[in-house]
């Protein structure tokens, strides 16, 4: 029994392995794309569903073949266990309610990332990149939220449509920190408010600044783990 | 007497207190945020009044024991000051010419960022990088002072609702600096004055470029900053 | 014979032959300028045509030089091949399928590039570049794809012109991912489905998040060449 | 006459002399920003012109001194020519045909730069950047042309306001390389072009390519100079 295990993760592990299964997840990925074309879709419905089904079914197999290799090993690996949940969502039984679950289908194609080692470096470094900016987030959020409750007193009962309520002005201040249509909204504000440019101007740029900072602290971090990295060499280096 | 203050610093800088003070903060920003909602706001008005006012006395009361612990070291600490300003706003009271005051309410919510060390060193952060810029805003400030003083000499009389006077000239220039909208502004302009271009893609190139600069600058000084951090720890280890 | 090849060599690497090289690519490019300004056009159609003739002529003769010159060696310059491509567009017969290809002559201006030492250095730098941030790109195109295929299943039938089909979505989705006009999508979308705002949110944050990230790498990689070339010169002096 | 022009160069480089030039300039920068609103400009008009001409009496009047204190050593320092220039737009006639250079008096508020070292270092520090970025700027110049030429061939016919000839491409793709309303043109043109896409974001991808690239380019320059300087403090620190 050990020895089979022995000899499946070898398999599941091999390169070939990898490349079969980034073929099918290309290929269920193009099924998928397919029935994004109405025309397609009515003359090959039953092709692009049955294709589709049997894809998954091999997925679910090869998740078997892989449980069975590592047993609970299997899950202490966080990629397969993402692997798992992109598989899963497939399963639920997708009714009326959760129709949005079956759009959920495409989430398979991210297991492509799972599959090539450097497209799972770049994710790792993108998660890793999470924690040093979390303060900043923290301090962005409480700034967007204090702003967008001054608005929706300020501006809401003229202009329920951006500051109608607390949702509506954070959703609002969001687009603005994202610079984009900003002067529309101001203008239109300051037609009845003359003097709403001195808040929107304040908020424009305390929230750049912060984006700014917010952009400098994963730069930094960025450098940091890298000029980790090169003085970890270059010591190793010099102990040779 | 100095026991009990003593005491009272014990419990006031302790853990537990702050997070009692962040929670309340929370409740009370949830309840300001709910006042945002008119529906909310008419069916619970009192009740939402009657905890705000509460929350209120309980924030005075934590600054009088505070007062009562620090004694004028209390206004020492400039996140202390602070905290007293936010709360002070709700003291003033707010009639039809202050009723924008009724909404600086909200900043309450910032005492939140005061309360957790990791929010206080990103605004520390923040706030220290400005003297730094300070030259750079400067250089940036003149120059959107001469554009729009020029540009109110040349399309003020044509376009009075962008160049009408400095002010608006001022607006419209700091909007084309966020690069929004400005082809459409420039298109305008052009179809009178064709070439008008000129002066805008001139301001265009150098404002970018300054606030490119003006980034450098942050940059860079956050990174001399990181760096004179790493060269003291390392210095410390060579030492030892 | 050699002799002879040695001479042209010597002829054709000077500097002065790179000026006319130049000179001659500076007046086709005036030449294909004229030619868009359609009254100019009409009055020196035939003036405008010749010397684009003449030009090309005197550009193919140059590279029968080279060739006699470098003989095959001709091929192991990649800028001697660009060089090629760039004019043999041109002899290719334009007709009626292909009329897209006069338009293409237009690219003969990029041999000023490969004329320049200094201009070279630069493209060569932007195509160094580009190894560095392909496991990025790879990612990106994955992101960009699942959140098209979900959007094409969730909002396509509401919004065939944003979400028809994938390509549709896709070429929304990018539009998003430059913050180019995303509020008055997700504000259209979000009469309809109110909570579409969580979909386009999370696509905002991670497709902004994952350019910030390919900038760093872009960043790290030139800062890490350069270090690698700083180093190198301090070893070398330090070995002096 | 030694002697004395020793002591006005005491005179002119003291502090005191620089605070009263600044007070001046901000002085006449008020004057012509008030010169903006047309109503105190009616009211007010012969005090404000009577201020501003007695105003650049005085700064002709401190070249003068300038002059006679440092002769031709006046010329050699860049700022003193930059200020002539500034003051000496003003005494050209600006008649009919050079009305605009009546907007040109706004460039004296510039001389503010020149009159704070602080100030003077940003721009020497923008003017430093400028060599660096020249070779990509050339590429860039070179790429937007041969766009401009092949976007005037292939969609000039269908839309004339865009790009209609040489000029108006080369303005349209600067706009799309600043990002700003880049979907309207090209959804717009995909209407009757179905490809243009292709077209587009590649120029889109090499655009912004080139701008990250050019703004690598200006930080590595800071970075570098920044590191020189703190180089060589170390090395005299090392050397005492």
């Amino acid at each position: 029994m050990d020895k089979m295990s022995a000899h499946l993760r070898n398999l599941i592990s091999g390169k070939l392995w990898g490349y079969c299964i980034a073929a099918l997840i290309v290929i269920n990925t193009i099924v998928l794309g397919i029935e994004t074309y109405p025309n397609a879709m009515n003359s090959y419905r039953e092709l692009l569903t049955s294709i589709d089904r049997t894809l998954l079914c091999v997925f679910i197999l090869e998740f078997v073949l892989r449980f069975v290799a590592y047993r609970l090993d299997f899950f202490k690996d966080p990629w397969s266990v993402f692997d798992l949940c992109v598989i899963g969502i497939a399963l639920i039984p997708a009714q009326d309610a959760f129709s949005a679950l079956r759009a959920a289908r495409a989430l398979r194609a991210l297991r492509l990332i799972s599959v090539f080692p450097k497209l799972r470096k770049v994710i790792e470094g993108l998660v890793m990149a999470i924690p040093g900016i979390c303060a900043i987030a923290g301090v962005m959020a409480i700034i967007i939220c204090v702003f967008g409750l001054i608005a929706s007193k300020l501006y809401g009962p003229s202009f329920p449509q951006w500051f109608g309520n607390l949702h509506l002005s954070v959703f609002t201040l969001f687009q603005i920190m994202t610079l984009e249509g900003w002067p529309d909204i101001v203008r239109t504000v300051m037609q009845e408010k003359p003097f709403a440019w001195i808040f929107f101007v304040t908020y424009l740029l305390i929230a750049t600044f912060s984006v700014l900072n917010l952009f400098i602290a994963v730069v930094v971090d960025a450098m940091q783990r890298n000029h980790a990295e090169d003085t970890g060499d270059n010591q190793k280096k010099r102990c040779d």
